[in-house]
């Protein structure tokens, strides 16, 4: 028996590949499927299922590259939009991998058509359901994804399905979401692993509502945005897509390959280094996402219809690579070879961005300077975290709709969390005329760490 | 956060490894603890902390290895024992790790000293129980190990445990044991390999016990055997031991140096090819278990008193040496290089077993030829899966004591699951001078497919 | 700087990537090309070059494929011959990599156009000297291949390349053949990992020659023979073919599937287990080839037309995927999925071939029993190793050609270096109607240790 | 057969694994085994002989370690020193590995006692040499590291060795030295990763000498110098010592604890990151040396005294370890946990050093600021790679002795061929008290690339 779960870091997307005998299915596979075809194959097992929990949003769904591969059947829950190709789930339709059987549950909500998926073991006991986007360690799906005048619609199927669907199943059985602590799919979501519908029941702040109506309304409050790169997720994966097969490895290149292909193309540089790395020197123009972020803030930060060029550290390029798979960004002209060390010796130029460390803030703020504090956290976090006395907030997925409000014509010190999403934040600007930018490195948790004062 | 399950496969042992931001607990490491110290500093932990659930006696715990190596500390249970290292815990006490809280929770039973311990997530909800070998998926921990006088008192104390302790701590729980199916620590583990507290409530066969009498009553059945190397497991465990640092590599032997030497140590010669290749040729004298089945049946068939040597497949050598490595079976004296091909090339004499396949075992017992059927399955298996007529029925497990049962001048087809234990018991008869075997492939799967009679 | 050779077991075939600075080339890629891509990329280097020495005969030829994944330019040898892509060479061609230098050298022979490379080093030193099939350690290149009535005429230029062109770079230069010991395309390479133009000089058999007469007539012996794939294999790689892209892997199988598909499909059944395995018992009608004789062997006794049903140990259909791959065996259906174990499991019947150890066929020759010996060593290998009294040779590739001298009524000893080669005779023999084999184990090699009487 | 040659980054150190049928040996291993020890097993061998060329003093050889864990024997060459364990070499001593046989020739020069090796093939066919540090490509063995009053006698040796005994053996014979270009054991060994008699005969530039004299003469130049590391690595090489076992992987520590070890145990801080990331922001005292140059500047910069703590990216402390393992520095209290970023967040204070783009420092030079260069390229770079006007030189291994010279009230722009070593010394510069600090990023190779004036 078999029972993976494959987790993709940064989307914090969790896939499922369950399997008995000589017989396996996988529940919203990502792009990449190799991972899934060798587990199975190493196990003696032929896919036979793909099981969409919904239709995805945020990844580019792996369904048809996994399909075309094995032989598999794809299944799309969301039967109300078109597919072009696979078929419509039912509510309550089965399916048996060797002594295992599982059952689709309709539980919309996050989606107007998402399906959830009971597994029964080999003894017909009611075992795990995976759930999709619809519940969360701690958390429920989102429901403004479709945009938000059918956001309180789509909270009371929520509603229905969480309460009358799942729940009703049993405290006992271990719930298997689609994302973990992290993603961009649910706004709290927690650390907690593995967890059950019990501890759902009694202790996700969602579940806690007294009504119907106070569960919708406890939803309507805001939300880590919509990235514009969703929309071509809807698409793509409705349509299916041309193949990847092997997957493409970047092609390295010279410095001045680089920076002449950067002209030509009118590329996207986009630089996985660290914050501090980065800040010391890197490529005129480049867009600063650090590897662990990438996933979370591509879709914000880069668009479809340029190339890409890459610069990071050692061979990191087929990483990036696949995680930009993910998002459907294929098109990458190739990586600076030698990174900026060759860069450097090239005699190619570069900039740098100031960083300074909290105790400098403080004695800025304490000495009564007048520096402008741009705070790119989430809302969320200025409640929990707390928030620096006269900062300007302006959430890091907002940067590019809200940067006029940054001023060009005093020093500006960026703030967030830790440093890293602060130097997104100021390489997004810097590229764009900014120059009296720095980040602030340790962010919020250094601030409090070192006791300055707090609003 | 790290939640990672590493399965020692053949033993069915499950050790835990449990970690936030920059601290780590192990639950029940195995021998080779390199895989601890790995994960853990890949995630920037250090292991602070071992606990043990209870004096083991089906492998070698890692314990002072991994303490040796990392400074953790060591916490037993049993604590009526006298540990030569380490510390005793005490019920209730309690470790953080990181913004994790683990509590020693007193389940006695399986042993008279066994521990669980609660996992509380950083919101201090009761997330995951570390039950040890006191209640598995489907089954609960053998209480005959210390032997038949104290089984029923044993039992008793189970059953409070279970009762008392763990099943109020809530359906929701998930639970972690200490095996999964395979295990010789529990008679029937269920395949199941994530299960919580409420599936066990309302599943697991041993809890619908209506009483304690009916409980313990249920507990007295037959098991699968006590193999002699507990003994010894128990009396290790105890003392703790020197230390292995790095795992060492059998010594590679050519065919005449392997042969020398098994007769000059007096040494165990162990083969651990699938059994069709071991019944085409194999060293004389030499016993087979596959390596799938080493570790249950290692502590069976070999004996701690003699050098141990190893024919194999392929470069196997340093696996077969991991597992025996775990079961206390340090005394390796090398392997057989380039294996039974070399053996013959160097012109070496080997033996043979027969097999036969189950349609000629049909054949002959529908012809009515006087077949002399041995069936080496456990006594469990016989009701599950039938019986065959006139078969004479000796668990593998105790062929060592009872093979003056088995006739020398008949005919012997000897019959198990699928073939594989069945080799494991020809070569142990062969060994001693039983020359009329032989092993019927496919076992009591084949004859069902192929609908030979039941008795 | 990069230099590595990848070598493919069993082909014995070497490529080769040369690299420095951003840049790198291959010669003779195979056709699983993912090794030079990800070897290049972790050097940051960029493939530009793709060098081939010869029109392979022996192997699908790597050039396409890897060119379309990296935008490579293709150089062919035998530039006479009809390529469908890519450009020929020219004598004297030169390429830079970085500071390295490389050059075209024409030394025919082996095929009418064959080419070596010559590496000069970053001083602009000769080097290295990829000869491809023109001269290996202690041997040279075949002649044969295009037809006896070619042979004479292709030694002559043969004998012009190596001691006109290739002896006069120098004793130093170092020597990068194509292939190392065990290749069908030298007859007796020797085991000489890397070699020197010196060395060969003075101690390859065949450049001892005391004129081109001598050179050209020490040719004419008996070669290894020419395996039927040898003709598609020149066509695809004057073709060029559809593109892999991802390796697929073969499909798990159950055992009623396996035997259905081999019927529907009138499928090829090839079987890699280690020949003791095979002999205890395996798929009625299948095909024995031993996994490291695969690449030697499959090109004789698998075809093109058929599909390929796979059965092994463990997890090693896709290394024979991969193998085959190579050899342009595309077609493969499946695999038994749980091997031998669960067809025997599923109540299959199976076939078992017997075998005898040496000790036991020198009692029944000294017994003066009337076994009748069929060696199926190569030719060579009578006059260096001995000869059985009375045994009779036909060489394994030529079997099934001389099937009909073997006798179905008689015992039939094979015999055979070590007892591999035996087996795959055996199993092709056997699928054909013959029964009453046996395959000696240890072959010559046991035989000569035990000093049973040799010719 | 098998013959392997293991490369030692960094060090540019080369050990050889060579081996046959089922025994093999090892030539000059450093000191983490496991490789070897692997690589053998793999091909079912068996360690038996471990030769050393001569007492090393870059590294710590592995010979006492290699041996413990496989029971091979080893033979020193050097026996004028007082080895406490193996045994002594003879010149003329030969040992059979399988069909091979390697004799001992004596090659004093490198070392008073050195010997270098001759592998003889399967045929007798004097093969490959294993000449240690007498002759690399296209250098010689330095001659100086015991000290300048024996550099001329020890010349006259080695010319002798040369000249009398490699020579001779024949243009074709392979060369496999103990080191590659990158090693401080040679001054200016080429990038010919394989070579041979006769290329180093034709090319190396120190054996076109026409006379001994020459010869003894041209090595009279001045040489990397001699890092403080060596005299305890030459102790320690006569002594053996403890033994490692597994490898220790350091302890992972969280910013508290970092800094409150370095302060009680008085340690020295590593940092491996790139010149870049330690520019922006470093623990202050730190020392840095990036990862690929540690293997030759820890010996510089790092004491046996002092405890060391480690900062770096990602995962690199057990890469780091394993390198200063193999100086012997075995003391390592642990690694920064979550890298600088964590240390931010915890709100610990940081350093920075400045960096510039060449473009910056031309500016400067042209409008005639009054800029202190400090060059800390070796002698022979300046030579080769071109002077800066006006640039004060003090090579980087010498910074510690002449540190004096560097001015603390101006500013300094510190340059090297890239920036790395550059930030070497700033580093160890920024931890005396000097502020005025910049690296200048590129070095002379960005210099050059944009035509800066060159003196």
């Amino acid at each position: 028996m078999l029972l993976e779960r494959i987790v993709s870091e940064g989307l914090a997307h969790y896939s499922y590949l369950v399997g008995d005998r000589n017989l396996a299915l996988v529940i919203d596979p990502r792009r990449d499927v190799d991972d899934y075809i060798k587990m199975a194959a190493a196990s003696g097992m032929r896919i036979a299922h793909i099981l969409e929990t919904h239709r995805n949003e945020d990844y580019f769904i792996g369904s048809m590259e996994l399909a075309t591969r094995t032989g598999a059947e794809v299944w799309h829950a969301d039967r109300q939009w078109d597919y072009q190709y696979g078929h419509a789930v039912a509510d309550g339709q089965r399916w048996k991998v060797g002594r295992l059987e599982i059952e689709a549950i309709s539980t919309p909500g996050h989606t107007p058509g998402s399906m959830s998926y009971l597994l029964r073991d080999p003894a017909g006991i009611a075992w795990m359901l995976f759930c999709g986007d619809a519940l969360f360690a701690g958390e429920v799906g989102r429901i403004d994804l479709l945009g938000a005048d059918q956001a309180a619609e789509n909270a009371g199927l929520l509603y229905e399905s969480i309460f009358s669907r799942i729940l009703p199943l049993g405290d006992e059985v271990i719930l298997c979401p689609a994302h973990g602590s992290g993603s961009v799919c649910g706004e709290a979501i927690a650390e907690r692993l593995w967890t059950s519908v019990g501890i759902e029941k009694k202790h996700n702040p969602r579940l806690q509502a007294k009504s119907k109506e106070q569960f919708v309304a406890s939803l309507q409050t805001s939300h880590p945005g919509r990235p514009p790169y969703f929309r071509r997720m809807e698409k793509v994966n409705l349509e299916g897509r041309p193949l990847l097969g092997a997957q493409p490895s970047p092609l390295p290149l010279d410095a001045r390959s680089f920076w002449q292909l950067s002209l030509s193309q009118n590329a996207q540089i986009l630089d996985t280094r660290q914050e501090l790395a980065f800040s010391a020197a890197h490529v005129p123009g480049s867009q600063s996402i650090w590897l662990d972020g990438l996933a979370s803030f591509a879709g914000w930060f880069l668009g479809y219809d340029r190339p890409i060029l890459l610069v990071g550290e050692g061979n990191q390029a087929d990483r990036v690579a696949a995680i930009l798979l993910r998002l459907g960004f294929d098109n990458i002209s190739g990586f600076l070879a030698g990174g900026m060390l060759s860069w450097h010796m090239s005699g190619q130029q570069s900039q740098s961005i100031r960083t300074q460390i909290v105790q400098d803030l403080c004695r800025q703020i304490d000495g009564g300077e007048p520096v402008w504090i741009l705070d790119v956290r989430f809302a969320g976090e200025l409640d929990k975290d707390g928030r620096i006395e006269g900062a300007q907030h302006i959430p890091i997925t907002a940067i590019s709709e809200r940067m006029d409000e940054v001023p060009q014509d005093r020093d500006v010190a960026i703030f967030c969390g830790s440093g890293m999403r602060s130097m997104v934040a100021a390489s997004y600007l810097r590229a764009r005329g900014w120059k009296r930018l720095s980040v602030v490195l340790g962010g919020m948790a250094g601030w409090r760490s070192i006791k300055c004062p707090l609003r």
